[in-house]
């Protein structure tokens, strides 16, 4: 990625796993939901506070590409940069990895900016200047 | 058990599932859960239409005792009777089991009776009439 | 679609419900293993059978589009086809409505062929003349 | 509870919660996971290196009360105590608070020390004196 990333650190429980002892697919959606809420929180921009002022950012598309496993008790990295920030719309671009480097999952998701009723309002000026340094020129 | 019995059927996905291949111990209380569901829909009285007017049922207590593995694939069946129904407190006991006989988990869990707004009230005297034939005079 | 499909229903439990009362985004990737396995039991190879000849079908990429919500106790019909049958990968296209016709999610999913070991392997040509008639010629 | 306590940190997500906006029941299983987890390696303790030494400590009993509804954004204490400490089997206790002295869920989990392939076996001299001072005289 080319703009600031936030990385979150996991480390992969039972529950997470499946038989063959690796993470079932879908549970990295729960992982990168974990970390778009402490990118939020470290930009002192956490979701409930847009919430509870009628601004919320449904998934509207995702997209993840599973490179290697990871396994129990695996400490990830997930670095999450901005990969679009329209006027309605949001992007996340993720990158999982284990040990430094290895690719586990690259992904991202698109988001758009509703009410609590789901009706399209414009991302909040303020929200958009502190994500604007985490736009990534190139996707991961 | 020794009253009415309703049986639900599972069939055990990857998603349920942990290293070593067997289900994950959380997700048995999944499981119960689609099972309760189906059981009051069966009794023509499906826990949304009970919402709708007013009246949930949160679960204020359960527990479980493992007694064999279940694995991928496998088809359980889930015995579910009522094991209490008391004016505002609702409990159920259930037996899950495989390949007829294998006893793979035993467990209760009790309910409240409330408003959506989680005040308690009483069970709806329909739905206790219903519910009375499946109570078990002893618990599995 | 334009090939042969597969239909099967789900009921949405307050197990896949998150705030707001919708289906949480990662537990679309649940239902639509359910489908995948009810499919190929229907077509009388289920992933256990290959799994015990060595051969599994682990994902390497997924793609959603949600739509709209789905709700506590809607009842899905998951439609699945085959949208990509190679020499060693495989893929699948899925669109999930409610109600008959409203669309929830649209998705796809690419699986490799591999031993259990994850070595790749050419995908076994009973189960490949078994899915040809679902190969869609338009994805959805 | 009356012995050393260790206590872990949960922020609630919304892949916990459920219609209503509160836990669903059965995710307080995976979180008291991660509470373990997180205390057998305060101890150097990790369950990894037991398994790799073939000991593992598959569920054989839980128990669940809950009191209070957490919600979205919550940060949750879990505090984690040894309920029962005996040659090949060991107990839990657990209590689940927010906001310093609210109670969400008092709870239990009782252990087996097993082999791998399930065989029971002793608990190790090294782990039980490390438990040790955690066991609790009064269950919470």
């Amino acid at each position: 990625m080319a703009g600031q990333i936030f990385r979150y650190k996991y480390r992969v429980a039972y529950t997470d796993c499946t038989v063959g002892n690796h993470i079932y697919y879908a549970r990295y959606l729960d992982i990168l939901e974990l970390a778009r809420g402490e990118f939020f929180r470290d930009l002192d921009e956490p979701f409930l506070k847009w919430q509870n002022a009628d601004t919320i950012f449904p998934v509207i598309e995702c997209r993840l590409r599973y490179k290697s496993a990871a396994r129990y008790d695996d400490l990830l990295t997930v670095e999450i940069g901005v990969g679009e920030l329209d006027r309605v719309r949001l992007g996340f671009a993720y990158r999982i990895t284990k040990e430094g480097d290895m690719d586990i999952v690259l992904g991202s998701t698109i988001h758009a900016c509703t009410s609590v009723n789901e009706k399209l309002k414009r991302i909040p000026d303020v929200l958009a200047a502190k994500l604007a340094p985490y736009v990534q020129s190139t996707s991961p």
